[in-house]
């Protein structure tokens, strides 16, 4: 048996053009185009790609490019009254802080000054208590666009046993609650668990975000699983993530490859996340 | 073999000491006595005992009872008023709303006025989330007295198999995040679990907030685990748990009873988390 390949990079395409059809509507009914404000910090060069594909998937979907963009030297409150700059400018329908930032800036702090409702990456503290309440927020992007991939995909949830591998407060946490929300057996495993292999074996769901390369393996995968691999590594043959997808593909039912798996819905969500904060400063949501 | 009685009256008592002395101490190096304001709405008679003796345990710890008393036909813009004088009186260190408030108020948007630094309860989104990114806040009160008792009997937690078994936004999901926090293998149950008793035979530590009478019974209990039962139910013969305690303690290793297991704890923690607001709100905090 070989895993059906989750198409993320499909997904994600039909993703962004539901946004763009979304943002032409919200125009359409008179309201003002998303603006996405990126925040870049200094001249890292992976950040400024990641920023460079954000921005151009934002006007892509019709939306507002305003990026910023601030020197590497700058200081903590420059950068924060830059926040406070966007959170009170009403063409500013989201903020993303490009993470991580130069080590001299407390991100945290920074971060913590983004109005929840403009908060498209999902990660203040604000956002993080409305998903843990089961309230409406923005959700953070990755865990978000892993639920639309097992939506698109059809994967029952409701009383399947979902294991998430990975307790960050990026990706895996807000995992396990949105798994839960859907009525999954949710169990969070971590660098303390046991024996890791047994536990992600219960799984008919199993969801890898522990950033560390080939942690699991086919011992780990129940046969017929869904396998929903987060990490992304550079190797020597290319990108690899947590899974090692080629044993893996043997016994699960279907998997996310990397890259064209969980990356690109990433980005994804933060577009649709960015609408749906617009339709809500306008007073347009659904 | 006879399950070790997890005796939560002994364990509250003592947690009531320390918070006794906790203020005892506040005061001698030139603080104020915590201030607790209950807020009762209406006369309904369970609420009334549990706010006398919240009240009387408050008194009893060296703290000042700012209790408040509401009639039952109040409307909402004046029951926001009180939380809101309240929240700026420096005197309150806590606020307690009692809950279930009448029917025709909105007890959800009354606790969002509660500060998070006054919020004893735990309640707020602003502490679920401090709760979910692993930030310092205030908990609630019944997981955080699991928590003290599974200390207090030195249950092991790194690396162990911990199941919870509901997912409210008051006592399963925060009780989760907590295991989480010591790092515990943690697996959330509920209605929608498709095996329950399977799932719980895996744990080690076994905690049980569904609010059914007797839904966990000795199939669903692993030879020697810790058996935490949250729920309470007044029975013909008196108060009963959600677990069958006669039967599950032929076969765990530990078990709270009902009453004097979690209960008396819920109170304890209140106090303890009143010490700490009072603490903070000085700035006299460890």
């Amino acid at each position: 048996m070989t895993a059906r390949v989750i198409d993320g990079t499909a997904v994600a395409r039909r993703v962004r053009e539901d946004v763009g059809r979304g943002v032409a509507q919200l125009v359409a009914a008179g309201g003002r185009a998303p603006g996405l404000a990126t925040v870049l910090v200094g001249d890292d060069p992976a950040s400024e790609v990641y920023v460079r594909n954000k921005r151009r998937l934002c006007v892509a979907a019709g939306m507002q490019d305003l990026h910023r963009h601030l020197p590497g030297d700058v200081d903590q409150a420059s950068a924060a009254a830059l926040v406070d700059e966007l959170a009170a400018d009403p063409q500013v329908s989201g903020i993303l802080l490009q993470l991580p930032t130069p080590r001299h800036l407390d991100s945290d702090a920074l971060i913590a000054r983004i109005p929840a409702e403009k908060d498209v990456d999902g990660l203040t503290t604000a956002n993080a208590g409305l998903l843990a309440q089961g309230r409406p927020g923005l959700r953070p992007c990755t865990p978000a666009g892993v639920m639309a991939l097992l939506d698109e995909y059809d994967v029952p949830l409701a009383g399947a046993e979902a294991v998430v591998v990975g307790r960050s407060v990026l990706v895996g946490k807000p995992m396990a609650q949105l798994l839960l929300a859907r009525h999954a057996t949710v169990t969070v495993c971590h660098s303390r668990t046991r024996d890791l292999p047994e536990v992600c074996r219960r799984a008919d769901v199993l969801v890898v975000a522990a950033g560390i390369r080939g942690l699991v393996g086919r011992d780990a995968v129940k046969a017929g699983a869904t396998v929903i691999d987060v990490g992304i590594h550079r190797g020597d043959d290319g990108l690899v993530g947590d899974v090692e997808s080629d044993a893996v593909a043997e016994v699960a039912g279907a998997l996310t490859p990397v890259p064209g798996g969980v990356g690109p819905m990433t980005i994804a969500m933060l577009l649709a996340n960015t609408l749906t904060a617009a339709r809500v400063q306008q007073g347009l949501a659904d």
